[in-house]
């Protein structure tokens, strides 16, 4: 399943928020309603929204050229069309700050802007921007490919995983992160079981991956995300296997809040903690986790639940996006260029 | 505030389950109804949990007692007694697995009735329960503020701590464990801040904590359950407290599904994990938490959340009440008796 259909002038993109309740489309035309589509969560996971981004780039673009209406071009078009464009990259950036791939993505579509923004034709500027978000989201699916095959190869012989968030087909171009790699096991043949934690405040693993999971045909089990370090312990459970948001060059990660606890139970227990995420997500501009901002969202999240209030309102509360897990903590991270085995990482290559 | 309205013939029962959005109080006249309060949550903490088991089997001695009509006693009237208040103990102890204080304060309740079984006069059989019962109740009202002293004295300097699920008055016979220590501090004049966490997937901290610290003027944030190891580093968190409804003579103990987390990122953080509970709460017949049953709820629990469902309907789900943190992990068991510190713990005198 993939989370956006292209037109010739528009991105479909699924509504993440409103899944499996419903399949909803948005439809997105501009910058601005594409930032609007990833701060709401309609599109998410670090790979997906900077697929995203690079297409919100596209769509300005495109509004850009849109209002030079039939006017020739002039000496100044390119510093107006990239001055234009940069506010909407701003906007694109600002609308989730954690995840590295969205600004990636962002800088590669603008990239392609500015090597075209003197051309007298605007089809001949934003056709290269549009090719180049394309291939963003080409690359994409070839990196969940590989990074499946590397995964099901780290993962020789487990059975039985316990996963967080959602990181399926929907968090990326098409095949998924750590969830990608729990497929293709399963699809190799090898019986697995999952426990799948259901990721409050939002529930993208209830909601997404048990989902998801289920749809697949794999045994899954929905847990509380404090039940955690328990049904690990219990159930005898053999990795710990999640995405990320941002990769620092040691192999510090940011991912869905509630993913250091996982790496602290599986260190107790003496189980590999995995990640998996393609190498857009280092963000080589960070040397350790403490670089990475880490995005504060609403307290509304946490205080209802589709307008039902789950605690009195108007109660102060944190809602933190991401928490940090130190390389340390870290056995192996998985990307589409192979396995980098920690606790000592060098990522700044890759 | 007190969990609990006694009046001469029935038990009223604040429903924990609907606070804060409701104050509705429940009538219990029998041990089946009792039972019923208890497995529904609608009294909860291990202590109150105790006293509630307690006054249901003086309850129930009272319908049997009524049951006799005035035929006046014979010989057997002492078995044939309590082989009828036997059953609701059985149905009382199994409305709550893991909670030590219930099997102990039936127990006593028990015991009283069977030393006043074969009494002529029903009233000479039942008084005595009730007296017991309400013995059980005050001793814990005295256990809280003995546990809140200790508390106090404990962390002599902390001003910001964790806490999960909910363990003030209401958990008890009035006064609180963990959060009762907060109280005693906040009362001493010292500012504290406190994050509660909201504890799924029933939201006692949410509703039930998170509520009665901003009623006491307490300065307290809201956070989701796995957001606890990540607010604990960035916040500088100094302790995290909470309380217990099973302690093994080796410290061992099994606390709300949750806690061990909080352990483990308390440890990795070293910052101290302490425990208050009543003395009630030790089990001396578990030598370890691999002894102490745990409970598990139904998954409908996490599916949904007042009717709204928060999951695909029908996803197999695991849902566990409790889980096991081993002493290794614990810094100190604060009791009515004193501060009991680890890690290595002899509670069985206690």
């Amino acid at each position: 399943m993939d989370p956006f259909r292209l037109t010739d002038d528009a991105l479909l993109v699924l509504d993440q928020s409103a899944l499996p309740r419903e399949e909803r489309w948005v439809e997105v035309r501009s910058a601005a309603k594409m930032a609007e589509a990833i701060a709401g969560l309609r599109v998410r996971g670090a790979p997906a929204i900077g697929i995203a981004g690079a297409i919100g780039i596209w769509l300005e673009a495109e509004r850009i050229a849109e209002s030079e209406g039939g006017r020739a071009a002039r000496g100044s078009v390119s510093a107006s069309r990239m001055k234009a464009l940069e506010a909407s990259a701003d906007l694109l950036r600002a609308a989730r700050p954690t995840a590295a791939n969205l600004a990636w993505a962002v800088a590669r579509a603008m990239g392609a802007g500015a090597r075209g923004a003197a051309a007298a034709d605007p089809r001949a500027w934003t056709a290269p921007i549009r090719a180049e978000a394309l291939a963003i989201w080409e690359e994409d699916r070839g990196h969940s490919r590989a990074m499946a095959r590397y995964g099901r190869q780290l993962f020789a012989t487990e059975r039985r995983f316990l996963t967080h968030c959602h990181t399926g087909g929907l968090a990326t171009g098409g095949g998924g992160t750590a969830l990608g790699v729990l497929l293709e096991i399963h699809r190799s043949g090898r019986p697995i079981q999952v426990w799948a934690t259901e990721t409050r405040p939002l529930l993208q693993g209830a909601r997404l991956t048990a989902w998801e999971l289920e749809n697949e045909g794999v045994p899954v089990r929905l847990i509380v995300d404090s039940a955690a370090a328990y049904v690990m312990e219990r159930r005898k459970v053999e990795a710990v296997v999640v995405g990320a948001d941002r990769i620092a060059r040691n192999g510090d990660l940011a991912n869905k809040i509630g993913t250091l606890p996982l790496a602290l139970a599986a260190r107790d227990l003496g189980i590999p903690f995995v990640a998996v995420a393609p190498s857009t997500t280092i963000d080589p501009g960070c040397a350790s986790g403490d670089e990475i901002p880490i995005e504060e969202r609403s307290p509304e999240e946490l205080l209802g639940y589709q307008g039902i209030p789950v605690a009195p309102s108007g109660l102060p509360a944190e809602n933190p996006a991401f928490d940090v897990t130190p390389c340390r903590l870290v056995t192996a991270i998985v990307t589409e260029r192979g396995i980098h085995r920690g606790p000592a990482f060098d990522l700044g290559g890759c």
